[in-house]
């Protein structure tokens, strides 16, 4: 049902930072680029723009919609970050909520609607961008880092179930600040997209063979 | 604002297999025990219920009042268990809500509500119930082991930020079925709610020297 | 063949800190303890000591000779530790050998002498001694996190084997300085030696019905 | 001192599975490959073979002498393996040693060797091979887990001493078994020796934006 025979990344989540990394690495490439989010790009992009906010109830229709219109994609990063850093005490409820429904519901609606048509299509890739906070629970992160974890355990029960069927599933550990892509390759104590994105680039080339499931990424400065 | 000079335990997620026997255990060493429940319990117990639904929209304020009225808990365990276990393209959005719902934001509004309390009264312990899950994202156990992992980052969040006020924060990783509480001690391949709540018992009583953030608990002849 | 009909503790690598009070602890439960190190103790200690070096080859010979004088033990704490902190590059063999063959070698070869005879007696407890190191190998810990990560490595295979065999295999993450033991109680940033004894003494007491694993034991005020 | 001016990868542990695989791969981009092990290869393969055994007491002196002879190597992969599977009760010391000898005090060795000149020579990449063992310790598995847990812990120590003196440290978790070369991509449940190939090179291309200390890579169709 794709316009083209072009492969396709579908970035859910996408921003100036990684995602547009992500969209520039895989249109070098020849990939059909689709990128998903609330709003429009300011700057323009490579591939096209459809807008998408994970949090609302229509989401799977949306999304189904998308699939009749594009085909499904080869590869798809689920990049939705919603940040919330504040003493345990003083995070509300709101915030809670609002990291889980961006950070994990929103995950788990994608992967429903998504991954059944990228089997059918004959597999792809599927990658989630974790953070330091999918691992360790910092006293400020109460809300942030609870629903990290939660799509952890979410993407290790996606790939126990989908890769038997062809769609490899990944996390990536983002360990630190992405740095502003303008500056892209400059500073090694922080995260740099073009480089996350060349990694993405590699784990979606991954043959059946040798699948990464998890792996963390850092700047060559960062401590941990 | 106590009635009475015992310290008090609450149960939160009270039923009859580990809450029964958290009840007996605290209530053996002359404690007080308020268990909170969506129901009223069949069999009688030791100590006083009270009808709480994590999921309700006033959970706080019921909770403010139910601290009005007791006084702050000297230990509180949250046991809620929201189960489901379904393959994975089988799992709907309501599943993924309801297992977050009562495993991770109910976990978050009865710490948001007691644990200033029990840091102004002295201090305490805090003890979440995990699971296998809370480790290891199966294929049929996407909406449970989310929710299991979003509670264990919480509890790593809460740790961290309440430990150095005085409230312990433990987390205890429940290996296993649990064996029907009518035949404690019976089955090794079970865990045994007599056993588990002589842990958390233990967990209660240690002294700041030497604080437990997270163990994990299964029966002698459970593979792991 | 035990003189009497106590249980016994057997301690390798006892020393003033934890060791002295983990003999305190089960003495006072009316437990035999055999103590064991290089050297004698400084200051008298409630039970028996005899020497041992387990870095040296005829540990299992040595250790056979001690069970048939004192039959077997019901619980075994393995606290041997050899401390060694050096830039990396300036990590020398000596110290990557001796941290592995006091920590991991050392804990295998009592293992090996001491389990089956625990398992034919009717079973036991057995509790390693872990830090932080044990899974996190920090910049200057090239020695001592290789060794002590062997050491959990093999904890857990032990465990996997000997305790569908009745021999509960429990390790301790010990994360923090271990405060002096004549100041026993006062710092709450520091591992109080009387509060692990305390804890490990509830390890070996844990029935079948639910047995801990692991374990992380930190002071209240402990960053981590 | 280099012979050429072309990037070398050195292999320690060079085997006819993943060994030729990588040879084949860094040759392919114009790399010179060094292969290091005990028995020259029976059949040919890209690059110049030398004896080496890390389990030799010489082995700094050996390596200094290659480092004189080839320069420093751009790239690193640390492959030896030293398989030991037995119930735990019939593993012996021998094997408990011969693991960690092979595995990581020989991998100890070649780090101590070659990173200083590495970092000296403007940096580049090393790669350990891991195992399922490196995280889990099956009862079968006390000597093999034991020394792959402490090649973990030792590739974390090197990774944050060298990575800010531009020497990336990754760990890879070879989940499964390896399938034989000569049918290279045939099974998916298996781990393709070409595949591996692959991703160690890419890790060895990341830039200092985006270094993975820790990956796994398993079969599509391994359970996990």
């Amino acid at each position: 049902m794709s316009m083209s025979d072009h492969a396709q990344l579908w970035i859910v989540g996408y921003g100036p930072g990684l995602g547009a990394a992500l969209a520039q690495r895989f249109a070098q490439a020849d990939w059909n680029v689709l990128a998903l989010s609330r709003r429009a790009p300011a700057v323009p992009m490579p591939g096209t723009h459809a807008v998408l906010d994970v949090t609302a109830r229509d989401t799977a229709q949306r999304l189904a919609a998308l699939l009749a219109e594009h085909g499904a994609p080869r590869a798809l990063v689920y990049d939705v970050g919603v940040f919330r850093r504040a003493p345990c005490a003083a995070t509300g409820e709101d915030d809670f909520r609002a990291c889980w429904e961006g950070m994990a519901l929103g995950a788990f609606r994608v992967a429903q609607a998504l991954l059944p048509a990228m089997a059918e299509a004959g597999g792809g890739t599927v990658i989630f961008s974790g953070a330091t906070a999918s691992r360790r629970g910092g006293a400020e992160f109460a809300a942030f880092a609870s629903a990290k974890f939660a799509l952890r355990g979410l993407a290790q029960s996606l790939a126990r179930a989908w890769q038997p069927r062809g769609v490899h599933v990944a996390h990536a550990i983002l360990d630190g600040m992405i740095a502003d892509s303008a500056r892209s390759g400059q500073h090694a104590a922080r995260l740099d997209p073009a480089a996350i994105a060349s990694c993405y680039w590699q784990l979606a080339q991954q043959p059946p063979g040798a699948w990464t499931h998890e792996l963390d990424l850092r700047g060559a400065d960062e401590p941990f």
